[in-house]
């Protein structure tokens, strides 16, 4: 099949999707297309192009011999006002209130393309940080993680509450539950997380804090850095929470389980990413 | 921006790659675009056969009125014999052997680019099936069953061995672990699965089948139908299996605790899917 244009544009495209943040070198489109360098990098300028026009993201070009492009995926911000917005609607059905004020959520992400938004959004805060892994507690925060890890394209590393076998030696630290001020344990399989890792860390929901504090923790005995922490949800407090620097999409204002009633609105990821008042 | 026809196949390249399994209609199309649906139609074909060429997946365009144009993923066997054979020689790297015989894979189930893999293979099957809702046990299962839904754009559901509060009303099953023939308990939240589901079980790892088949049992507890039961890899078993018709895409052939030693060879996968002797 002779290659044309259009044909190098479909799976330069999706080649360039499916390896989010990794550089493709000039090279290895020269050689898939057996096409000259000029032409490939007419082809990512146009791709650059429409990617910006539509909001798909940023594609960055490297010139010169040891060149090529990387696809760093974005979200317009229409786009993630929508979202917000949609999920705090759909929160705040009555019977989405579960005993303690927790919010039942396990439908929402279980969804593949919230998934994919939310994993966007929480990405698209840190793409001029060096992030080496996303960190998550099991279980409800996993799938948040891997929408998050396979939008940066880095590993994700699972911290358990609870001791199994399979995964060998683990590094546990203890931790105050700000929910109910209650000693915990957490730990994480020691081969999991290499020294000196950035490290992102991500939950479904915060109330006091302490799960998030004990991660902190956990971060500090594998001499790793925390780059920052951004929940899916964050809930009213009226304590002292432990961790005062972090990012939510929503907002859980008002939780009234007598009357059954609940108020979510947009956490201050629209603020901190978009400078809202 | 006048919209160009390279545009408009990068533009529609990434929109159908972000909803596989999703029919877009022509009139989407060509609202968006301000364009023929002629033009669209001549993109469609275009967009197709490339697809078809590079093994990225099938194009299903429904002619007509209310036709429009479906994205299949897929994966070549090439890219599938060569990603079960990397597999496999990772796998069998002695440090990977832990107590009992089980196998550490939490690195590897914490790659975006290796779960993106397993889950397009494992999904590849099931193309022809309607499948609703993709179910897994927590904690080891939920990034193979999230990227198998992602793949296929349903949702999926997470069973668990623990009564977690914010999870609502539960309906449990009893099962007997195969490996040391206790009785267990495992639950799902009520409303996490419709009636009358058509259900795909997925899990990393499958030594007597127990919890297959524990969750076989929920299947039933919510009068839905099990499409197909696939494991990231399962165990040399010497005693009754409970579960008899199952795909695994590795299999763990000889462990030797004492000499540490372990050999990972393909699962059935290939030779379901492929037809290898």
């Amino acid at each position: 099949m002779k290659i044309r244009r259009s044909d190098r544009l479909i799976d330069m495209t999706n080649y360039l999707m499916e390896r989010p943040h990794t550089l493709i070198s000039l090279t290895f489109f020269t050689k898939r297309y057996e096409s000259a360098k000029s032409s490939i990098s007419e082809d990512l300028a146009i791709i650059k192009r429409t990617f910006q026009y539509r909001g798909i993201g940023v594609l960055k070009t490297i010139p010169g011999a040891a060149g090529g492009a990387m696809f760093i995926p974005s979200i317009s911000e229409t786009e993630a006002r929508d979202f917000i917005a949609d999920m705090a609607h759909q929160l705040s059905a009555q019977d989405r209130l579960l005993p303690g004020g927790y919010v039942y959520l396990s439908d929402l992400l279980g969804e593949p393309q919230v998934l994919k938004r939310v994993g966007r959004l929480i990405a698209r805060q840190y793409i001029d940080q060096q992030i080496d892994a996303v960190m998550t507690v099991a279980t409800k925060g996993v799938p948040i993680a891997q929408s998050v890890a396979a939008d940066l394209n880095v590993p994700f590393v699972i911290v358990r509450h609870d001791s199994k076998i399979t995964e060998g030696s683990t590094v546990s630290v203890n931790y105050v539950s700000g929910s109910n001020n209650r000693i915990e344990k957490m730990e994480l399989s020691k081969r999991s997380l290499p020294t000196g890792s950035n490290v992102l860390v991500v939950d479904d929901f915060m109330k006091g804090g302490g799960t998030v504090n004990g991660m902190k923790s956990m971060i500090e005995e594998f001499d790793s850095h925390l780059v920052g922490i951004t929940v899916f949800a964050e809930a009213a407090f009226s304590g002292h929470r432990m961790v005062d620097e972090y990012t939510s999409l929503l907002k859980v204002d008002k939780v009234n389980t007598l009357e059954k009633t609940i108020e979510v609105s947009a956490g201050n990821y629209l603020q901190k990413v978009f400078g809202d008042k």
